[in-house]
């Protein structure tokens, strides 16, 4: 027998060890904006095993599905289907839960409206669950992260957009189609930004990485800015320094509202931040809260019950979560 | 023995009927704003009997405690402690649940902070549930009323001000302490009106009937005008009957901000608006409708799935949903 990297030894003795090809586990897909990632994982919430990669999304449909198939062939041959609890799949765009497609995805438009969880089924002949990839990431950071302790969170990925994901009873709340928990979508401003949603002033538009791009060219910093440039520059004592300051301040006003108005609609004890514009916390966290401060009684009345807090899986959350899906929804 | 108006005739024979005394029932109370209701009603969701009366809420603590507890005690009398499964009592404010009092309450101010649960449980020698009145509300749609269909579902009240309650599952979505639900104070306009909340722009201050008595005054309406009369107004064609008109254009503006931002937050097969203000729906409801189709995608994209909707069982809702709170507590 091959001994693989990083799988752990298979007992072949009366040792009383369950052997590797038992071991229970399952295997989770993170398919993002720009990679592909999946990993096996056991039921403690212990990475048993990961494969990444950057999947040419340009290259269509039949490219993505066939490097989602075979990364979870990879992990499955190495550690046997008879312990594989089930497999998990988080895609970036609103979804529809019982029909196990993507019904709008900016990443993926080749995928929208496809079928595309009996396809992966199919190819795989076992049973696939698919869940949009902020869901994931929140269920990922109430397994073994940030999360562990509630039943019930928030979490918004401030990325190139917003995403969010909704906890409740320990389990994701998906609504009636699967689409629940776009908070990137929340207005914050009624006459903002336009939105590619046909909203003005969703909270994606004022606080994501491309919302932050786009005030740096608004004020003149520059057209081709990174939101890590506009947080380097929030740092300078300059006049470029303080406009940049100006923009996580709008950050953080905007998030802000946003958290104002998930406290006092769920009274949760702990909603979560994750994503790309992390980084620059320092800059817009005192601002946003402020806002949830000054903007939400439910917040002022339940301090001690209430935290605003970073996730701590980084982009490791959505393959947690997408891991753990096969094991909760049993 | 005594026959006690609506009361059902209690078997004296060996007829199979279960004695009246034995007959399972619940206590539901609403603590309104200007007057206290209780009724007795079956597990069918039938109302067997209810007391209804205007409690003068300036006499203060004593005379509004002793007021509820001697209508539940009437109740009690006439169909027997026996078949008594619980007493749910709905109340206007911020609550919070493990401790059963009121930690906010414009209506009854002597009442915050103090242990009105365990008081009236004392005075009854039985358990008593206290629930936020919206949160009744919802649950009451939810069992007998335009919710009966569905397991999931967000009831706004539009009164004096503006109340929430969340479904989840069947059950009232609470949070961590008892506070969820609370979308009157939602931000729909980031600098609009001051809210004694602390929050600007809150939809309570847009969209409730003091909200919309508070235009016509800016508007040069009137000072003393009701929110009936702004109704009646809209209907004239005529520069005040214009002005009006424009006001119920404003809260349906509102209204649908907010209820976008539920949908994408949600996804929930049902809305339902309830409340003093639904009599003016056909000159907001249009606006409302306009707005939430233009600012949520996932109302366009779940469209047979969603519904925003009256309720059905007007002022009865708090009623029937505290009186539900006991059986399904159990």
């Amino acid at each position: 027998m091959q001994r693989l990297a990083n799988a752990p030894v298979c007992c072949q003795n009366a040792c009383g060890i369950i052997p590797v090809h038992m071991l229970p586990y399952a295997i989770g897909v993170d398919l993002g904006g720009t990679n592909l990632r999946a990993a096996a994982v056991d039921q403690s919430g212990k990475m048993l095993d990961r494969i990444s990669g950057s999947t040419n999304f340009t290259e269509g449909r039949e490219a993505v599905l066939s490097d989602i198939v075979s990364a979870i062939e990879k992990l499955r041959e190495r550690y046997g289907a008879g312990g594989l609890a089930g497999i998990g799949v988080g895609v970036p765009g609103f979804i529809r839960m019982k029909e196990g497609y993507i019904t709008m995805s900016n990443n993926l438009p080749y995928l929208q409206n496809f079928p595309v969880r009996d396809e992966i089924s199919r190819r795989l002949g076992t049973l696939v669950i698919l869940e949009n990839d902020a869901n994931a990431a929140a269920l990922g950071e109430k397994w073994i992260g940030a999360g562990r302790d509630v039943d019930d969170l928030v979490l918004l990925t401030l990325g190139t957009g917003v995403g969010g994901g909704i906890i409740s009873g320990g389990r994701v709340m998906r609504g009636a189609v699967g689409m629940a928990g776009e908070m990137g979508h929340i207005t914050v401003v009624p006459n903002g930004n336009p939105c590619g949603c046909g909203n003005q002033g969703c909270l994606e538009k004022h606080a994501s990485a491309t919302a932050v791009r786009a005030m740096a060219r608004l004020m003149q910093l520059g057209d081709h800015l990174t939101a890590k440039d506009i947080f380097d520059l929030a740092r300078k004592e300059s006049e470029r320094g303080e406009k940049a300051r100006t923009i996580w301040r709008v950050v953080g006003e905007a998030l802000g509202i946003a958290l104002a108005t998930l406290v006092n609609t769920f009274n949760f004890p702990l909603y979560l931040l994750s994503g790309g514009m992390l980084p620059a916390w320092e800059f817009f966290a005192p601002h946003m809260m402020r806002t949830v401060e000054q903007r939400s009684f439910t917040y002022r009345a339940t301090k001690s019950d209430t935290r605003i807090a970073q996730a701590t899986l980084g982009n490791e959350a959505g393959l947690y979560g997408a891991a753990y899906l096969p094991w909760l929804e049993k």
